[in-house]
């Protein structure tokens, strides 16, 4: 088949440029009423800023060229502009100011495993720094490598490894190339009548090797595991040569070797091919909605039906604040609704999903929840990809957005819940506007995950990254992660060892150290 | 509650001395039937067989009394001996030959995560060997540790530490001292109205710490997972202090250093506390047997089963030959029965339980299966542990016993099930008797695990080791795991390389360098 590529980002804004849009008219007075006079921010215009010129030294790149052949590494304006950061709101804020600082020297687009390994080769030869690049969707600064004490910096743009390398059938298991966006993976597997069930937010853009590399966690992680759950095998191109892991679905040989190379993010290997345990294609999706007289009530249920073994496939509770200005549906924000909203999805063949649906049910309907009907389900289920574009409509009118999230167990959930808000508040004032959802539960505890607005003050990125230190402080203080799902990058780095003890710290050193000696890939991010 | 301890076992046989019996008498013409005329084979008199002398210094034992207090240091012969080695055949045929070796200089008990940092301390000044000891239950050589270099060795034994430190019955986990061992565990635990429902065949004598240093699965693996996937936090005494892991069920917070632990062995640290995930202890517990006309078609049912997403608690199935000596049901071996049996296990709530079973007939009926009711699956549920047992009674009359285990791929199953057989077949001749079972399943694979039985040679310890050589050659040819949930210990390292890589042997050397630098942890152990 012939794979339809997913669209390239707009340079300043997340997602398909044909579908950037400006803030809707009807939401325009709400958005008023809440932060006082729109105040109108445009970006600069691209065509105006230009990236700096590339710093790397003629012969360094004529000697990458002649290895991985003239058309694969571009060095024009537009292409490194294209691979300048990630989408996270300090990544826009300065991409919308024409901040540039940050472009790679130049792009590299291998097409093999082989071609990876030479340019790692290349790297270490002349001590140059290589980021990895799936589809950018980073929004902690994972793409913002250190440049000093290296020749240059390049991004290592995976987007022409875009294969479906084997299918196995009897133990349903699929490798994948990392270039592949989570629709264009989605369709090569949909043509052998299987899936993933991978559905994160980023899932238009993201790929394979970045779901691998930042422990991503879909929408349908209560039925088909988070990514890192989903991982039986791994290709790793380091400095020090080819690494392969994967010996079966699991074992007692020794630590999991796996779990160490997932979350790496690009800070010890380029992952070259990811092995996935696939799952046929559903033959029915179905989403319902259910209403909570509280945020706790609804996450009490959750507990409920995770910890009887019964969930769906989908299971997100939005809070009073998130459910009043009804986030959980992009095409009608504002449309306030009392209690709290949950989305409940089951997938799979018809007669598994009536019998779970019924299951969970009859549960929801004894702990108090009062069943809404699919209207609401599928309406979230339709709108799930497209709260990123909201973000930069409100940043045009001067109001920052951004999200955040962490898990913790399940009895430290109200304590965790209300300490965040609270320091978010305290530190973007009484004016900020604080939603919160949990989307991803296990038996043991759940995610929370945060969406914040407030008027841009003089210094957005000044005051956007105290709200967020305040609130990393408190998350790491009551001992929940620093990150649920959106992976460290460097943005959450000063917060990483108070997770994992100073010898956490040191171990991650020590693995850097061991598989890239020179220190060449994404310098700065990930290890402390 | 007070906790009844299990008893300490035997120290040249496996489990309770109380139950140690010779091979019944039903038994015996079986076994001359398949082997040739018995060759009783006694064990030396432990008595006339004192271990060699202690050979710690005087000044070195004294110190290390200071710190801990006199009575939690043991240098006596007793002592020594019953911490000498595992339970591996190749320990039991040292052991039944007064070669005692291995046996640590000391034994020393520490009562507290402080008390395990001041004897890594102590073995840190002076270079002084530790070998963590849970319950002895090792058969990979994990408990024979490299003694060439260092002042001493001793065995940090860890049966003091046997609190059930919190339950979060919210959260459901519950915190664990490394100590306690298999049904001491679940009786604290069922006291609280849970279980852990982790049932490996050593179950009686292995004690948490060993579980997850060892990445253990037990027999109901189908229903509550491996040891593996119910660890949530681990406290750890590191010779460079103390490491907590677990802010959350799971995150994006870089690689899971939990998984670089557990596994390790007592390479990197010795774990004092393990918090795991806990369920409701089962109101009722049902076992069934199911009979199938051959392994293949077995094997075939029990993948549509996990990919179906049905999976019981237990799913267990013997070939041909373990069927026909019916060692599924240590009761009534030699009962030779046709075909290969299966066992389904269920445990919850009834009404799940009854649904579940329901749902699982069903599938298993149309597939071929011929249900044999309750009867044989509950007299192996009554037996399950009773296997090791049988191994000494057979060493007792010069017949060989062991086991072995891996894990593949469903396509690659037969593969490697036939490439083991032929193996051990190859090198122990024709004589031998190889059988095989499945007991853990994944939707995209399952393990093998080999009983192999022989004529014991003159040399019977150069025998077995050739012969598992040639299996541990072909299992990791085919690009099987070396174990399953046996560990690596000293005896699978040569082939660790093979499955994770030089670059994975590489990264544990990394690893243990930094945590371990002067490499007093159970030296020789895992790390290739």
């Amino acid at each position: 088949m012939t794979l339809v590529q997913q669209p390239e980002m707009h340079p300043q804004r997340w997602g398909d440029p044909a579908r950037a849009a400006a803030l809707p008219a009807s939401a325009r007075g709400l958005v008023e009423l809440a932060f006082g006079p729109l105040a109108e921010t445009p970006a600069v215009d691209p065509a105006a800023t230009p990236p700096p010129p590339s710093g790397l030294p003629p012969a360094l790149l004529a000697d990458l060229r002649s290895r991985l052949g003239a058309e694969h590494v571009l060095a024009d304006d537009e292409t490194r502009r294209l691979r300048t950061r990630g989408k996270s709101t300090p990544d826009l804020l300065r991409a919308r100011a024409g901040d540039l600082a940050d472009a790679p020297d130049a792009v590299v687009r291998p097409g093999s495993h082989d071609d990876v390994a030479a340019v790692l080769a290349w790297a270490v030869e002349h001590h140059v720094a290589v980021v990895p690049f799936g589809g950018g969707t980073s929004v902690t600064g994972g793409l913002v490598a250190r440049r000093e004490g290296y020749a240059g910096l390049v991004s290592l743009d995976l987007v022409r490894m875009k294969r479906l390398v084997t299918v196995d059938r009897e133990s349903m298991t699929a490798t994948l190339e990392p270039g592949l966006r989570g629709p264009e993976a989605e369709a090569l597997l949909a043509a052998e009548g299987l899936t993933l069930g991978h559905f994160p937010q980023s899932f238009e853009h993201a790929t394979i090797g970045g779901f691998a590399a930042t422990r991503s966690s879909g929408q349908g992680s209560a039925g088909y595991g988070r990514f890192d759950a989903m991982v039986v095998g791994l290709r790793v191109a380091t400095p020090r040569g080819e690494w392969r892991l994967g010996s079966s679905p699991a074992n007692a040989a020794g630590p999991d070797l796996r779990q160490l190379v997932l979350g790496s993010e690009g800070a010890f290997g380029v992952l070259t091919e990811v092995t996935v345990r696939v799952r046929r294609a559903p033959v029915e999706k179905v989403h319902e909605g259910w209403r909570w007289p509280s945020f706790a009530a609804g996450a009490d249920a959750m507990r409920a039906v995770v910890q009887a073994g019964l969930q769906p496939t989908v299971l997100r509770l939005s809070d009073e604040h998130e459910t009043a200005i009804n986030l959980a549906r992009p095409d009608a924000i504002g449309a306030s609704e009392p209690g709290c909203l949950m989305i409940v999805g089951f997938e799979g063949e018809p007669d598994a999903v009536a019998a779970r649906q019924a299951a969970v049910a009859a549960l929801l309907g004894s702990l108090g929840g009062t069943p809404l009907g699919r209207e609401q389900g599928e309406a979230w289920a339709h709108g799930r990809f497209d709260a990123p574009y909201l973000r930069d409509a409100m940043l045009d009118v001067g109001v920052l957005v951004e999200t955040m999230e962490t898990a913790t167990w399940w009895s430290r959930r109200q304590e965790v819940y209300d300490a965040v808000r609270a320091a978010l508040v305290g530190s973007l004032g009484d004016g900020a506007i604080v939603l919160c959802h949990v989307s991803h539960v296990y038996e043991t505890g759940c995610s929370l995950y945060f969406t914040v607005a407030a008027r841009a003050g003089d210094d957005p990125l000044a005051q956007w990254q105290e709200a967020k230190a305040a609130a990393s402080d408190v998350m790491t203080a009551a001992g929940a992660t620093i990150t649920h799902h959106h992976a460290v990058g460097t943005d959450h780095k000063p917060w990483l060892v108070r997770e994992i003890g100073e010898l956490g710290g040191s171990v991650l050193r020590a693995v850097k150290a061991d598989l890239d000696p020179t220190g060449v890939l994404n310098p700065g991010v990930l290890v402390p």
